[in-house]
C-alpha cells in the first residue's frame, strides 16, 4: 500500500491538524440556517463545535432547543470523528514510538508493532472502527425501548442513536435541558449509558487485550490495573457521593433508596470524562463538587475516548508517593515493578496540567464574574473533556468562552502529544555543563 | 564535647517531638489567666500556640485584644523557638545528610561537614542565633522610631520587638486587629518588616555564602537562584497585584499612587511565607487571591525560616516542565546542569503537597459552611504556614480549627522530614519483580 503524503507529517501534528479542520467545518456546518431554530452567535457555533469534536459536552447553548435536527446529526457527526480519530491516534502514536501495549504477544498488533507500517495501523482501526459501530448500534436498540414508545419511531431512533454515539465516545452530549436527570432511576438509561462509556473510555487495547485472551489472569498488566482501578474507584466514589448527597434535598434527598443507589453509581462514573448527568450538579454540595473535580482531572484510560491525566498516570503518581514516602525508590504493582521513566513520565504529565489548569483558571478569574469554585468546576470539565458544569457556561463572556474553547482543544489534544515529545529520543546537546547541587524542599 | 541522649533519635523524629513538646507547653502558657484578658478556649489556645510555634499567623482570635502582655509574649518566644529551630534543624538535617549547602569550600560549614558531629552543628546553630537576635534588635531600634512616639516607651518598645521577632520568624502574627493595614504607606514599617521576612525567608546558607563571599560571581548557584528569584517572583508579583487591585475600592482603589506601590510591593512579598498585611484579603479581587494562593503554596527559601514547597522547588519543576516539553532530558540553568536527584525530589515534594492540600481542602469542605475559596484560601495559609486569611478563621468549627492545627504542623514539618526520608539511602529490597509497561497520560 502506497503511504498517503499526508501522514508524511508528524503524527502529532497531523493530530492537531484533523482536529482543527473539523472544528472549522463543524462551525461553518452548525452556522448554517438548516442546524439552528433561531440562529447562534459564531463564538457559540465554534464553541459547540470544539466541544463536540473533542468530545467534552459543554455547551453555551441548549443543544435540545437551539438545533435543529439536522444541527444536532452534524453535533454527532462531530463526536463519532473526534472520539474515534483521537483513539486511532492514539494507536497510531504508541505504535509508532514502538510501545509495548499489553498484547505484544498477538497476531494483530504484533504485525503492526513489528512492521510499524501503514498497512498494520489502518487494519487495527478498520477493526476498532467495526468494534465502536457495533456497541454503538447494539445500544441504539436497547435506548429505543426506552425512546420510541416516548417519541415515535423517527424522533425515538435519533435519540437513541445519538445518546449512543455520545456515551460510547465520552461526549456527554445530550438531547434533554436537563441532560439525563429525567431517567435518574430508569435502568436501561443507567445501565446502557454507563456501560458505553466506560466501554469507551478504559482504552482500546484494553478490550483487545480481553477479547483475544478472555481470561482474567493471562491478561497484560496494563488492562489488570485498568479494570481493577476503574472498578474500585467507580464503587468508592459512588460510596462518596451517596454519603455526602443522601439528605441534599437538591439532589439524592427527594429519591428513593433505589433511585439513590442508581444516581451514586451514575454520578460516580460519569465525571471519569463521560459528563452525562443525572443529578443537578449546581445543587451539589461543596464538598461532592470538589470530589467530582479531582475525578474529572483525573479521567479515564490511555487511548481511549475519554480525556484527563488519565487513570494509571493518576495511579503511578499515588504509588510513587507511597513509595518515596516509605523511603523507597522501586515501584511495585502486582508483582511487577514499574520503570522509573514511566514515574518521571507521569509526574510530568500531571504538573503540566495542573500549571495549564491553574493559568486558565487564573486567566478565567479575570474575564469572568463567576464565582471561583464555578470557574475552576468549568475550568477542570474542559481539559478533562468532560462537559459537567454547575451551569455557568452560557453566562460566560465571548473571551470566557473562547478560552474554553482553547482549553478544550489543548485538553484533548495535549496529553497524546505531550506523550509523544516526551516519548521521543531527545536530541543531544552539543555542550554538557558541570554539575551543581542546590537545595530544594 | 560529650553528644546529649536525646540526639540518638533520628533528626526528623526529634523535630516533631520538638515541635510537640513546644505546642503543649504554649497551649498551658496561653490557657492561663495570667496571658489572656477574658480567657479562652482550649481549642483556641492549642490553635494559637500551635499557629505560633509553626510561625504561621493564623489565629481564632484577635491577638491585640485577646492576650495580655504577657500572652503576647509568650507568642513571641514561640515564634522564636519555632523560627530558629526548623532553621536549625533544617542546616542540621541538610549536614547530617552530608549535603553540600552552597558553602563547603569555608571553613565553618566545611568543618561541619566533614566532621557531622555535634559541636560543629552546635557551632552553627550558635552563629544563626548571634545573627537572628542581632538582626530582630537592629530591626526593633528602626521600629520604635514608629511605635514609641505613638505608644510611649514601653508598649512602644514591646510592638517594635514583637513585630521584629514576628517579622524575621516569617510569622505573620501583628498586634493590631487589622495586622497591618494602618501603616499600608509607612515607609519604615514597610521597609523594615519586608527586610526581615525576606532575609529570614531566603535560607541561612545563603546569607552565610553571601557574608563569606562578599562579591555575587563568587556566589553558589544556590545563592545565586534564590537571590535572582525572589527578586524577580516579588517585582512580577508587585506588578500583577498593582494591576488586578489598582481600581478595587476595597483594597489599591482609595489610595495615593505612592501607597499603591507600597502596598503592592508589600503584599507581593508577604505571601511567600511572612503573612503580614497591609491591604484587606476579603476585599480583594478572586484573580488576585487565587495569584496570592499560589505564592503561598511556593514559599520562601530552604533551610529558612520561611514554609511552602520552597522557591527553588518551584523553579526546578518551572524548568523541568519547560525541558519536557522541548523534548529534552538535561536541565541547564546558569550554565550548570542539574541532576535528575534533584528533579524527581521537586517533583515528589511538590504531587506529596498537592494531595495533602487536597485532602485537607476536602475534609474542610465537609465540616465547614465557608465558600470554596475561603477555605482553599485558608487550607494553604496554613500548609504554606503563611497566616493570611479572608477573615474566616475564628468562625470555623472546632474540628475544622483542629484539622487546621494538623495542617500547619505538616505543613511546616513535613517537607523537611520528606527531604530527609527522600534523601536517606534506601532499603534494599531482598526480592525484585521482573519489569513490565502500563500505558500513562
Ligand atoms: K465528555
Ligand atoms: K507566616
Amino acid at each position: 500500500m502506497k503511504m498517503p503524503k499526508v501522514i508524511k507529517l508528524k503524527p502529532s501534528q497531523l493530530l492537531v491538524l484533523t482536529f482543527m479542520t473539523g472544528i472549522t467545518l463543524g462551525t461553518c456546518l452548525l452556522k448554517l440556517p438548516i442546524s439552528t431554530t433561531e440562529g447562534i452567535s459564531w463564538v457559540d457555533a465554534l464553541f459547540v463545535s470544539a466541544s463536540a469534536m473533542t468530545v467534552t459536552g459543554l455547551s453555551t447553548v441548549d443543544p435540545s432547543t437551539a438545533f435543529t435536527m439536522f444541527g444536532q446529526a452534524v453535533i454527532a457527526l462531530l463526536i463519532q470523528v473526534g472520539g474515534l480519530g483521537i483513539m486511532s491516534f492514539a494507536v497510531l502514536i504508541y505504535m509508532m514510538l514502538g510501545r509495548k501495549v499489553g498484547m505484544k504477544d498477538r497476531l494483530i498488533m504484533q504485525q503492526a508493532l513489528n512492521q510499524t507500517n501503514i498497512g498494520g495501523v489502518i487494519r487495527l482501526v478498520k477493526y476498532m472502527f467495526i468494534f465502536a459501530f457495533a456497541i454503538e448500534l447494539a445500544a441504539m436498540i436497547f435506548l429505543a425501548f426506552v425512546w420510541v414508545p416516548e417519541f415515535g419511531w423517527v424522533k425515538g431512533l435519533f435519540y437513541s442513536l445519538f445518546h449512543a454515539i455520545s456515551a460510547f465516545n465520552n461526549a456527554g452530549f445530550g438531547l434533554f435541558s436537563d441532560n439525563l436527570i429525567g431517567y435518574v432511576g430508569n435502568p436501561i438509561i443507567n445501565i446502557v449509558i454507563s456501560f458505553l462509556f466506560i466501554v469507551g473510555g478504559i482504552g482500546f487495547t484494553v478490550l483487545v487485550d480481553m477479547w483475544q485472551k478472555k481470561k482474567f489472569r493471562k491478561f497484560s498488566l496494563h488492562t489488570k490495573i485498568m479494570l481493577i482501578a476503574t472498578l474500585v474507584l467507580n464503587l468508592v466514589s459512588m460510596l462518596v457521593l451517596f454519603v455526602l448527597e443522601y439528605g441534599n434535598p437538591g439532589t439524592l434527598g427527594s429519591l428513593s433508596l433505589g433511585d439513590k443507589l442508581w444516581a451514586s453509581w451514575f454520578q460516580a462514573a460519569s465525571p471519569r470524562t463521560a459528563g452525562f448527568n443525572t443529578l443537578d450538579m449546581g445543587a451539589m454540595h461543596e464538598a461532592s463538587l470538589f470530589y467530582i473535580i479531582i475525578l474529572m482531572f483525573i479521567g479515564a484510560g490511555s487511548a481511549s475516548t475519554g480525556g484527563g491525566i488519565k487513570l494509571t498516570t493518576a495511579l503511578v503518581i499515588l504509588l510513587a508517593t507511597v513509595t518515596f514516602l516509605k523511603g523507597r525508590k522501586e515501584i511495585n504493582i502486582g508483582r511487577r515493578s514499574l520503570d522509573s521513566g514511566y514515574i518521571i513520565r507521569s509526574l510530568s504529565i500531571t504538573i503540566v496540567a495542573i500549571l495549564f489548569v491553574i493559568s486558565a483558571i487564573f486567566l478565567m478569574t479575570i474575564t469572568e464574574d463567576e464565582s471561583f469554585l464555578e470557574i475552576l468546576f468549568e475550568v477542570v470539565s474542559a481539559f478533562g473533556t468532560v462537559g459537567l458544569s454547575m451551569g455557568v457556561t452560557a453566562s460566560f463572556s465571548s473571551l470566557g468562552k473562547l478560552i474554553l474553547v482553547f482549553i478544550m482543544f489543548l485538553g484533548k489534544l495535549g496529553p497524546l502529544t505531550l506523550i509523544y515529545s516526551l516519548a521521543t529520543p531527545a536530541a543531544k546537546s552539543t555542550y554538557r555543563y558541570p554539575n551543581e547541587d542546590i537545595l530544594t524542599g
